[in-house]
């Protein structure tokens, strides 16, 4: 069914533009956006903005979600953050991921994200036996995130050590791991599940999961369409372990050994050297910065303004799952800068004056790429997702173009967010999930049952 | 009219309780607290923790929120927006304090504050003449905040001079200087104005803009029970500034020339040396942390986890009124430690195994404290102040006690505040304050004309 969105201001690829008609064709996709057009026969939105990707999610970590902010025997640490992740693991089965991808879903569209990629290893049952459908696990959790609405580039993870040059695996990582024949299997297994709203992509877990060996062969075997995701130089003692193992730190050691191109996701990246930064602007990777799970984690900061310099790309992800807006994922990212140069409005690309516009652009433009789909704009051919602002907001009112980005990402309208579309279809509005209270009480009904 | 409530578990002074009868007298204030009680003829609630006193606000600054956050002529500072902030006060007369004071108050209580501490400084007219009633503009904001419901600590502030040892205000701050007698004439003019939810303290704005002399005579002529409220080194450059004039930094300084002790709040402190911050937290004084306005202003990171071991009492702020929970807050303010500290879980008081329950506490102790009222905990005498938490959200289901305040600051539950109550009347219920939307349509109204 063809559907069409009028916005009396909208933010297209050359800038904003008035009275603009939104076109969606049967498939998902604009096919026609017009500016200077009329309202007659379109929904009636508020500003708009193409919804934001959010490019790295574990999404069953929503289960554990603020679980895990007690004190434990030892000093506490992303290392222990990581043993009381994987004590959860024997509650969460298939209903439960499904269940709360959905949760996720539903609150992550809220708050403006409409596209996800799912970086997901949980591939085995509870007791750490592989199912009958090797692609089960990923299969119930992508379900639960189509049903909120996200539009999903699935990531497979190939997990296959414990740490670097091959060490074994954990008991705490038996849900995860694959060798490479089983990982080929299990994409697959996956491939009736792909549609223009649900992609592919290719997730080595780590260079301490993912020998180079084997990292080079699944590079091998993957086709060149497919975005790669990968997460690298998190912690300082990662860092220091890879240096120990391979005489190089992580980001170098990955330039080194793999062709890393614009397909490539670079997840955190927070401990890299001048260096290693500029070989990642260089690529043309993203990096996909997780402001909330790094501050969760107390991982450090990445040095983004340092890189925006450079022409670095960026995007972010809500990552463990404790974060729940776009805005505010994108809010603490520039504080963090902001905090660390004791300086305020810095780093902004050439071009750009405003920094909650800046932001949400290098966002979406990241995010558009570490994804591997057509979003992130309004113009034909691409997605129609985008997100609507309440005009009324108090927060708003009497701003227009970049400034109305500042107020949503650094002001107080985070709560603007009014109506959210998903290739087309109507997921928010009034700022809530259209079908949120079915899907929370569910949630809720399963977190009970996991919790008991 | 008295009225009960009934909550299955609630946080008391002595720890979490069960079946908690809350019982608020005709004055406002608890008149008793019995757990093990009966629900018969109480309003049902969820988990029911203390409202959070917000110890630092210029709420009239909600009105440029979000609205300077674009590239300047020079390099953006804490400075250049403070430039800006002057720029704006031309636009902002007495009914627009009053509604946009109103619309920060129905936010705040959204996200679970109950009182505020109000830094108020913007004494004269528009174009910088002092109003017959020199109390007017104190009076609309306080009515504005009274209006959504926050209980009060009104704060008129001492604003003489444009920086230290006298030096003349510059044009920017014509609407704040008073003298001292303008000053004392002022805190007579708002005596009608205090009840038992509107109390009154004294607040020199800063060492910058009150001389060494006039802060003494104000002191010694403050009555020995109001809370002293000042801002003190949030900025290096204020530090250097302060070395210059006085060969001492600000913190040093204020505790030698005055009587810093337990009345005391001290807003920022964010560049402290350890001897400065033991100094702190031997006097008593509460710090006031503002985290999402330190992170706007790129100020800093006071060293929380230094000065908790030391036993210092810490409050939170909203200072500038982009933030808008008590949760967020919260979690910015732990996020900023762990993020310096590259760790987790960390700097927690003896006796306290949960992070987000330790800063709820700390934070509830150090704003009764800052604010001079009978707040921060539910037991008879007190300000029936509480928060109940809506015991369906999934984030919350299978918590206890403890693990609730750690999903609320630090999981995925911030928008688990159901109801809110003031001195036992309901403000907030299903997380929407009962006169929101007409006070934020109001708002946005006034908000179209200051910005058209």
């Amino acid at each position: 069914m063809s559907r069409a969105f009028f916005s009396p201001l909208a933010l297209l690829p050359g800038g904003w533009a008035r009275d603009v008609r939104l076109e969606v064709g049967d498939d998902g996709a604009f096919s026609a956006v017009r500016p200077g057009s009329s309202p007659a026969g379109a929904a009636q939105l508020g500003p708009v903005v193409p919804g934001m990707p959010d490019v790295h999610s574990h999404a069953f970590q929503r289960a554990i979600a603020g679980r895990t902010q007690r004190r434990g025997p030892t000093a506490d640490s992303f290392w222990t953050w990581r043993e009381a992740m994987y004590r959860s693991l024997p509650r969460l089965g298939p209903d439960a991921l499904e269940a709360v991808a959905a949760w996720l879903g539903v609150e992550l569209l809220e708050g403006g994200f409409t596209r996800i990629a799912e970086f997901h290893y949980v591939h085995h049952l509870e007791d750490g036996r592989p199912p009958a459908d090797p692609a089960l696990l990923a299969r119930r959790t992508l379900r639960g995130l189509r049903e909120a609405g996200l539009g999903v580039t699935l990531l497979p993870v190939l997990y296959a050590a414990g740490g670097f040059l091959g060490a074994p695996p954990t008991p705490g990582q038996a849900r995860f791991t694959l060798d490479l024949g089983g990982y080929l299997d299990l994409l697959d297994a996956l491939a009736p599940e792909l549609g223009p709203d649900v992609r592919l992509g290719v997730a080595p877990h780590s260079l301490r999961a993912v020998p180079l060996p084997m990292l080079r062969a699944l590079l091998d075997r993957t086709p060149a369409d497919l975005p790669v995701h990968i997460h690298v130089s998190e912690q300082v003692a990662e860092v220091e372990a890879c240096l120990a193992a391979h005489g190089r730190r992580p980001v170098a050691l990955l330039m080194d050994e793999a062709p890393v191109d614009g397909r490539w996701c670079l997840v955190h990246a927070t401990h890299v050297d001048p260096d290693e930064r500029r070989q990642i602007a260089r690529s043309g990777a993203t990096v996909g910065l997780c402001p909330t799970t790094e501050g969760d984690l107390g991982d450090g900061f990445f040095p983004l303004v340092e890189g925006l310099a450079e022409g670095l790309r960026f995007g972010v992800g809500t990552d463990s799952q404790v974060g729940r807006s776009a805005a505010g994922e994108l809010r603490l990212l520039e504080y963090g800068q902001r905090l660390i140069h004791r300086a305020r409005v810095l780093g902004l690309p050439p071009g750009e004056q405003h920094t909650g516009a800046a932001l949400w652009r290098g966002a979406l433009a990241g995010g558009a790429a570490a994804l591997g789909q057509r979003v992130g704009a309004l113009e034909a051919g691409r997605r129609a997702d985008l997100v609507s602002l309440d005009p009324a907001h108090p927060g708003l009112v009497g701003l227009d173009g970049d400034g109305l980005l500042d107020a949503l990402v650094l002001g107080p309208a985070e709560d603007a967010v009014d109506v959210v579309v998903v290739s087309g279809d109507v997921k928010v509005r009034g700022g809530r999930h259209l079908d949120g209270a079915r899907i929370r009480r569910r949630a809720a009904k399963v977190m009970a049952e996991v919790w008991a």
